[in-house]
């Protein structure tokens, strides 16, 4: 048995606990593991060389990476067969690689993909199936925006890396009395803002699903130093609006965004009208995809792992692995590129408790 | 609407987030909240004065509390009000002092208390219901081994910080060819030994619930060594023992245990005659009780507090809150004392994901 | 004996360690003292009142900061007793409170104020000094700017932070093969630019003291291309500025700089023309103030506390205490607020060790 | 111009540091580098096979190593040259490979050696040299106990490892009004416990410099719990022995110590009859040695890297690089190994700072 394992989009803690367990798990049972890298650009093309580096991997090759924050296999988010971009004539250009890509993975003798990404790399894997070739799926999404399951590996890094950065504000932000805004990831869900909001007890909390007013926050900060609390600490998902959208920004005479100038510069702008106290923000940007991955996800990471051979052990293919209620479960890829991202709920348990101790999302 | 929290039996990470959560759910309510200390101790005698200090508290007592290990209220294994201990004549006597400590309760004006603590807290909890006493149950376990809820605050960060120091060890049992040997907490329940062991990729993990044998221990270390891999890194919890019991080691001539010596050094003594490599140990000790909680312990650890809350503005006197399936739900303490201790199931997932990466455990 | 303590300027991991110092060694001399909040805010008016709050300062009140972030006396940037802003009709007037500052330094019956701040601190306490205040002066900046002494208490931590930060980012860029920019403190001074860039092993490093030109910085990231290391990081301080002035980046379109438009933007908009790979970037802000001291810091904070005292013991009023080769010395305040600040050398040991390892900086 | 480069003696982190600026400082040169594996048992056979693996080192081999523990060469204990032990017989013989070291130094045609180790290291650097080898040593001792370098890499990140081992002690010790013991490294010098002592505020600190007598120790858990902290935390170092030796346990009933058994239960042992708190011990073991350098580390080890190869380049063999005063500067190898170890100066800065905050030294 012989089979392949690439990581698509993003990079999340704790893919690496993935390949490693797949490796692990194949080794033992007697298969080889080839390791396709940066996404499909190692499908594409045999002898695609990066530092990643397409290669048959053994345990020896997976003995130090559990630790380890990124992915030895590379990843991509620019690497769809079905819309592949090559130069032509110094200008890029689109077309079909799929054949292609799917002859590859039969000269290389592999009878299964293990396809580790986020919802793209769903629906390609969904459409290799198509073709006929025999493909297992592991979510991976750092935002915990994939409906299909409970929770996946590096989420819970990512809002360890926020809560900590909280954690450090709070210290500045009391001895200076100052207002800190904390940007963070998530253009479409919020769920890292609101758990590090939680989890950091910030006192403001701004997310995509929940389009914020200015006065609700301003009262907020106010309220504080009412009760002899100078300081504040917002938390702003990347994707995080104002009810009324860019434009309401309009009477604080910052006009049209420019280019760089994100969530939180935007927030900065709107509040400083209304405050006297000084504004301060820091971005973490991608300081949450990396890192050595929290224990959970490395366990998470090698669960699915395990899970994903014995998927292909039992010949489950068209099946992504996930947990529903604490146990590893599969459910068929079809039906996860159909189902709509999980957002946060406004009406939901983390809200809910997040608005229990106090925090505002600038309703 | 008056209520009492107090927190007993072990420390744990995250019993400031729950009392934090009680307070500030609370007084969003306008109600009051005395902190008891020292577990029962502050409402045997109200006069109680210890640095954590019985007191009102205020959401100004709680402002910076939320990542901060230990409790603000104190603590105490020996507590038991039907079994307390006082001194009489310079020798320990003990006795009943429950009406006393209800008496109290009443005296303070206090309509229900929500009790933080584990097994034995939740067998006081249900007395005290017994005697009329309003009472909602928070359970804390850093070792996840009550059985009434799916996991507690604490673990994640013993978990965490095990698995850390599992990291370290790696680094300079590679460097040296060494094998190292880690004591983890866990009498009766050998669940953080097992997180650990997957999450920092050791070799070998031994726990209460399967007895081991040395042999198959020494063929890992020697297996790696043949694979090119001379160091091994062991996690033993310290209720881990071989498979004839203490007296399976006459054969090392070590006899009795001596005071002081754990689970550690008697594997070293086992293991160490069988073995050309050096054997070092580390024990963590109390150092899994302390530290900043981790994000998830903070946030299941608020989540319980707001439930708290709730259970006493909905009259649900005699439950504990627990988490069923990721959601906050509560459960009748009654039923509660009656469970057995949640151990590891050696046919459980985990146990056969920490097989399927060839962990070994001494079978 | 009585003796005040404040702490003034930006906030700095450490500043608990030497307020707790003092505390315990004038204590054990019998001495009392008197914590003054909010820089000279708490002096120019004694019943000043905010979180922080001016009180007796007694051991228990220090007995858990150590390892705190912040400082428990509160800090101001905006606190000159001879420029001090008060409201006046609801506008802000500036005002000389000096003597009423030292009237009440006198009616508190102090015989010694110990001073702990940076440049503008030294200055005010050489100005109380000339009023006849017994004054001892702390050294603090963490930027390391203070010629006057090798190093003092914060930097290391911010540096840790900073160093931190580059380690995950390295991850991720590697995995993704991107152009990753860190904006780290510094507006007149690289030395945290420099040290993390150092020990993170970031690949371009651009600080004030070196106008950097954009070339170099594109050269850099395509020889590591073309050396099989798509990923490249770039350390930036907050103050570094091309070699042209802000009006060089005219030919990028960029025109003038936006509000809240830093180094990291800047250095983006610069690049990404002559970039085919994706740049991102991370800005750190008061992340870097914030958090736990590291262990250089709290004990070098503890001995200057310790020496402090001993200064005022031994009545070297005007001083400050500072570190010379590894020894706690003291020197002339009147000096110090002479001195230059301590910049960057470009051609010192640190820039050398850099360059050494093949960081660019831009030239 | 060919140079080699290996690690001797226990493990240290930064020693990663050193290799990667080695490697990059020749290379820049147009220099080649050979990695020694396992001390001197690459070069007494060079086909000698671990997983470190004898190999010529290119940048590329060191592009993420500096963020490393351990040592990418491996390192040994047991590899002096001049008294090696080979297996005869199945028997250890100790034999003299020296000759047969320096003809493979010859034979691999290298122009010098980088020698990074500690005492025995250098002992060996010096014999080498008076057989005509070029060395330059670099200083390695996790103990800072080196008398010829003002410190040295892996100090900072054991006192790191040890401080934030007692910031979590202090959490549970005080809601549990605990007397915890923490055990770290220093078997003839006490810097580590010293260091950790001060950087974690603990109350009492035994090292070998100071023979210490339980009295003291005892009476300053019980003054402070008479000032209302009835938790107390003690640091000993390994090598830490009550004033009176061994025997005087005799009175405690524990007789000869039993293998295993160190300074923690012997102080444990000590202890017990006088308190009626709960004793509970952590020992660090090497913890202490493992895990990413902290930012000190890695810089100075950079610096020390590019040092070796300048001073190889400059001809001053027989030289190793050491700090003085904050500058790297060289000295004699012969002079090193004639000095006396550095110990804790009982009436030093350290136990000077120690004192004034008020940590017994149990005298």
């Amino acid at each position: 048995m012989k089979i392949g394992v690439m990581t698509g989009g993003g990079d999340c803690p704790g893919l690496n606990a993935v390949i490693r367990a797949v490796v692990l798990s194949a080794h033992a049972r007697g298969w080889e593991v080839f390791g396709i890298e940066d996404a499909t650009h190692g499908l594409v093309d045999l002898d695609y060389r990066s530092p990643h580096g397409n290669r048959w991997l053994t345990p020896d090759h997976v003995e130090d990476i559990l630790g380890q924050g990124g992915t030895i296999l590379g990843t991509s988010n620019k690497s769809d067969p079905w819309n592949f971009v090559v130069e032509v004539d110094g200008k890029p250009v689109s077309t079909d690689v799929s054949q292609q890509t799917v002859d590859n993975f039969n000269s290389l003798g592999l009878d299964a993909l293990i396809s580790i990404g986020g919802d793209g790399s769903m629906r390609i894997a969904n459409k290799f199936g198509n073709m006929g070739m025999n493909v297992v799926g592991v979510p991976k999404t750092i935002d915990q925006d994939v409906a299909a399951t409970d929770t996946t590996f590096g989420f819970a890094t990512a809002v360890q890396c926020a809560t900590e950065a909280i954690d450090r504000l709070q210290d500045t932000a009391e001895s200076h009395d100052r207002v800190m805004i904390l940007e963070v990831m998530g253009r479409d869900a919020g769920h890292i803002a609101l758990h590090a909001a939680i989890a950091g007890s910030a006192h403001a909390c701004l997310i995509p699903e929940i389009p914020y007013k200015i006065g609700p926050v301003v009262e907020k900060v106010k309220e504080r130093r009412r009760n002899g609390h100078p300081h504040s600490i917002i938390v702003v998902a990347e994707g995080a609006m104002p009810a009324g959208g860019e434009a309401s920004y309009g009477e604080n005479e910052l006009g049209e965004m420019p280019k760089y100038f994100g969530a939180a510069q935007r927030l900065a702008a709107g509040l400083e009208p209304h405050l006297e106290l000084d504004v301060r923000f820091t971005i973490l940007g991608h300081l949450q995809r990396g890192g050595s991955p929290v224990q959970f996800d490395r366990i998470l990471g090698t669960r699915y792992g395990v899970a994903a051979v014995e998927a292909v052990e039992a010949g489950k293919f068209g099946q992504m692995v996930a947990l529903k209620n604490n146990q590893v479960t599969t459910v068929a890829i079809a039906d996860v590129v159909e189902q709509h991202q999980h957002r946060v709920d406004p009406q939901g348990p983390f809200v809910h408790a997040a608005r229990s101790v106090g925090i505002t999302f600038g309703e």
